[in-house]
């Protein structure tokens, strides 16, 4: 087994390569191989197009095989199908190349000949040490560098500026749905990959990898098994120390785990256990991919909350009474309660807050309410010390409210150290507003239940912290 | 007390006025004068400004006093503060106006002398016969007319072209967020009611209205409080015999139900009674806006299903997985399971099905499937009759699903008799994939949990068309 360094290296080496090819590369439109070779033209690697049948590929030239390959390569990205991609990934092992990704899938997930041909492939990396990625993966995507061998259509990369949220994916489609997320509202994301069948890497080794990572703040996972359970646990919970880690596990009942067989040829866990084992690991849950997105967003932009008492301030009556009762309905992930403000904090928002307004929480300024009302109560808010977590209902429908606000707010918000969470209602441009509010280091949903979803897991991301301080 | 075809008859005046005034019109942008007068221009009625201070509102006479009004006046919107509009009330009462919408705030929910204000306005109606929306009211909107008197930004007229559903809210921002809805995706709208203060017209009279009303095919409301809480059942009771009513009741918890007594000067009743009482009498629950709106949504375009057991169909097996956990978790609405397929049902998918297909349930056709693959599967499940839902996981990313599919869907689903949802990705497309959906008669959502959700909302519907069946 080699060393950690090694391993943190070569995974290094697979998401910042000097030198990629690309086999299967192809001037068709539409096909994988050209899909991803264009895709690749945009990253700062130097970059081989291998195919027999064509001369030269958007410029490059095109190599019959990886043995005519002329330098050093660091990742073949594998574009063939699953017959033909066990032999060429047999060619790049003698070709020494470090880190394979094959996108085809055909493999144990398809029936009998496909689990002949994974067995072979599962021989290479112990046969010639080329670590492998897939089959079945959907690629990967490193925005800070603009690696991207993602196949499929995934919204604006422009948009997906780079973050810190390592995004780790067994499906394919439930990663294109986080990286539609981050073109719609914004995403900060550190990196996408896709394991696919995962024969070789696997969730503990890019576990462990972006739990070393510093540029990393927050790793998401979805997986529908886990492999070496029990190191995986360790390791989640040394990495938990220091980033928050989430972990949407398919398959919880027994339609779905009998799903999960038929979609990747694995037995999918006791739920139960699972469930259990992630709570004292320090593993947050997560249960769909909207909410695996949500969380991991939330968790990496945001503080994680020192205490479960939430104050919210509205200018919509309706919506402070839904988002109070969203507080104090019971849910297993964490109690919320809504803060009893201090005399001095209700004082203090009656010097600017309408006649008619409700100072108590949820602090209700009313439709009358303009930008300077909502940011002074947001800075009461702020200063108290009974509150953890703020929720702002900010909507751009009255009168005096406009875009200035989200300056204003960014601007109360900043060094205050305390978790704020912006809902923005429903419509037309919601989308844009919640990107402007990402822009400037806030997050919002558009979604009262996402909302407060969120504020429980930076409640819960708290307690973890600490319950992890009192371990050994 | 008057008898019920006059009450029908007048509601039907205030949603379909034949001549309408605007009390306190506004040639000022911005104004909420203006911004009602400028929306009913757009309506078939007859229109007069009214405003002391004005000889012309947009190319209209502007009439000093109600008095001064040439004709007869169906409805009376009065734009005025507070203070003025009581006088204006009575203005109107004496002048015989039918109907009026008090916009104005600062009444019962604003402390000691709104208190007093409102208890003027409430001897009103026995006064002078006329009926009072509001005072607080977001106003109305009847798309089918262009009747629209609501004063803030709701989203793309447009876009609301009518409808089943009425959708009934004591809060405006609530109502609003339906109408945003409205335009990003599809809302079909057969009226808003903003209730506002109660004072006079309250949900019973637009739950008996709209119970009534051939076009009204599902009633959403949204309250905080509900007056003649036993007549309000018992017209449920009758009016869902007929069509879905939904209803989301806020101030479930203390604090929210603090909340509402400073929202609206009321008190809240008991959560467990109202959650009891809404069973018993047929009324669905909904436990926020999103939820309110997406059960209107697919109550009112959907028939209800006829049993629990759902079929889903996907090419992404990490979303089928997650699908199948989300239909076997139990829920207090409607515990779902999914459909075991029949033996004949299976050999017909297979026909077409790719070779490495999961044909069981979920059906996961991979990403090698075509669009022909994918209806040639949706219309064998629909012919199955172990099916009584069916989920389409429908995805644009594979290269050979084109948006066809959506065509070709709508003519599968057609005379099918079963309710079959759409799950589409969260991207930057898919609100338009969605309004696609909605215009070809389809219903879809852009998350798995509200996907299921609007499955239980078909599945409890069903349920309770079966117990009111047993009853007299």
């Amino acid at each position: 087994m080699s060393a950690p360094e090694d391993d943190f290296n070569r995974i290094d080496k697979l998401l910042n390569p000097e030198a990629v090819a690309v086999v299967g590369a192809s001037n068709t439109k539409g096909k994988v191989g050209n899909i991803i070779f264009e895709g690749l033209r945009r990253s700062k690697a130097r970059l081989y197009a291998v195919n027999p049948h064509e001369e030269v590929i958007s410029g490059h030239k095109s190599y019959a095989q990886i043995e005519d390959l002329p330098g050093r390569v660091d990742v073949a990205v594998i574009t063939v199908r699953a017959e033909q991609a066990v032999d060429i990934a047999e060619q790049c092992g003698r070709k020494a190349i470090d880190n394979l990704i094959i996108v085809a899938g055909g493999f144990s997930e398809a029936g009998e000949p496909g689990k002949v041909l994974e067995a072979r492939l599962k021989a290479i990396p112990a046969g010639y040490g080329s670590r492998i990625l897939g089959p079945n993966s959907l690629g990967v995507f490193v925005p800070e560098n603009s690696f991207d061998t993602i196949f499929v259509e995934h919204g604006d990369r422009a948009l997906s500026e780079g973050g810190g949220i390592a995004f780790i994916s067994q499906s394919g489609s439930v990663g294109v749905e986080a990286l539609g997320l981050a073109s719609n509202t914004g995403f900060p994301l550190r990196a996408f990959i896709g394991l696919g069948n995962k024969i070789d890497l696997g969730e503990l080794d890019f576990l462990t990898y972006f739990g070393a990572d510093h540029k990393t703040d927050c790793i998401a996972l979805y997986v529908e098994n886990v492999e070496q359970g029990r190191r995986f646990l360790e390791e989640a919970r040394q990495v938990s120390r220091r980033k928050p880690v989430i972990a949407l596990k398919a398959g919880r009942t027994p339609t779905g785990a009998s799903a999960v067989s038929s979609h990747t040829g694995k037995l999918a866990g006791s739920d139960r256990v699972v469930s259990g084992a992630f709570r004292q690991y320090g593993i947050q849950r997560a249960f769909d991919d909207e909410e695996l997105c949500d969380a991991a967003k939330t968790l990496s932009y945001l503080p994680p909350a020192t205490g479960n008492r939430v104050a919210v301030i509205t200018g919509a009556g309706g919506f402070g009474v839904m988002c109070a009762d969203y507080i104090e309905t019971d849910h297993p992930r964490a109690r919320l309660r809504m803060a009893e403000l201090s005399d001095r904090t209700l004082a203090r928002i009656r010097e600017k807050a309408p006649p008619f307004a409700s100072c108590h929480n949820p602090v209700d300024l009313t439709a009358a309410m303009t930008n300077e009302m909502f940011v002074h109560a947001l800075r009461a808010l702020l200063r108290d010390d009974e509150v953890d977590v703020v929720i702002c209902i900010t909507f751009f429908a009255p009168h005096a409210i406009t875009d200035t606000l989200i300056d204003l707010m960014a601007r109360a918000i900043r060094n205050s150290g305390k978790p704020v969470i912006v809902f923005t209602e429903y419509g037309p441009f919601t989308d844009t507003y919640l990107k402007e509010f990402y822009k400037k280091g806030m997050i919002g949903f558009p979604s009262l239940t996402r909302t407060v979803r969120a504020a429980r897991f930076l409640v819960e991301r708290g307690r973890i912290l600490t319950a992890l301080k009192g371990q050994s």
